[in-house]
């Protein structure tokens, strides 16, 4: 657990990233990595989930929740984060789709209430 | 490939939903892929990527598009789907969280044009 992200009420924005993979995955995992850890730095971060099913033409989801447009437009600007987007299209991606949302409406489920 | 959506020029609408797995797993394979056939049959879908890393506690994102809140609406009044979700939280999930967001802005990229 602990790996979905915990919003506020909406509205709020969503980041979808989902990709492919190349034939080149050396150096990706750290990279992701670290992109999660610098993401959650930012002014106006609010969280991130991600699944991926690597290998090659393997599908990865990568979501982050913000809470503007202006704080995406900031994280997209990020010098360490433009770098690694440049990397990933010279040689981890086989292709990718972003697309930026504004959340209407939200709802959260847990099997047990939370114990502390 | 061929598992990124391709979806038209924005506006339209995402749900977003992630899930953490239970330890009880039996049946979940069809279910998730029989849900992604009937998605794809109902009025107004766009498209659908997922990507899981499943076994106890594992993250799934599944990411559906479609043309309005409408079409989500009744999508989610779907009876195969309603029961779908019903045994979910008896038996598949740990916990979820889903979203519902109107797309504003979409890139894609791809290493190659397309061949055909």
């Amino acid at each position: 657990m602990g790996r979905l992200a915990a919003t506020p009420e909406p509205p709020y924005y969503v980041v979808v990233f989902s990709s492919t993979s190349s034939d080149d995955t050396d150096g990706y995992g750290p990279m992701a990595q670290r992109m999660e850890e610098l993401a959650a730095e930012q002014p106006g971060f609010l969280g991130f989930e991600s699944a991926s099913e690597r290998g090659t033409g393997g599908i990865g989801i990568a979501v982050s929740y913000w809470d503007s447009e202006e704080a995406i437009a900031a994280w997209k600007a990020n010098a360490e984060h433009t770098s690694a987007r440049d990397t990933g299209r010279a040689r981890w991606y086989d292709a990718y789709e972003l697309r930026v949302a504004r959340v209407e409406r939200a709802y959260s489920w847990r099997r047990d209430a939370p114990s502390s």
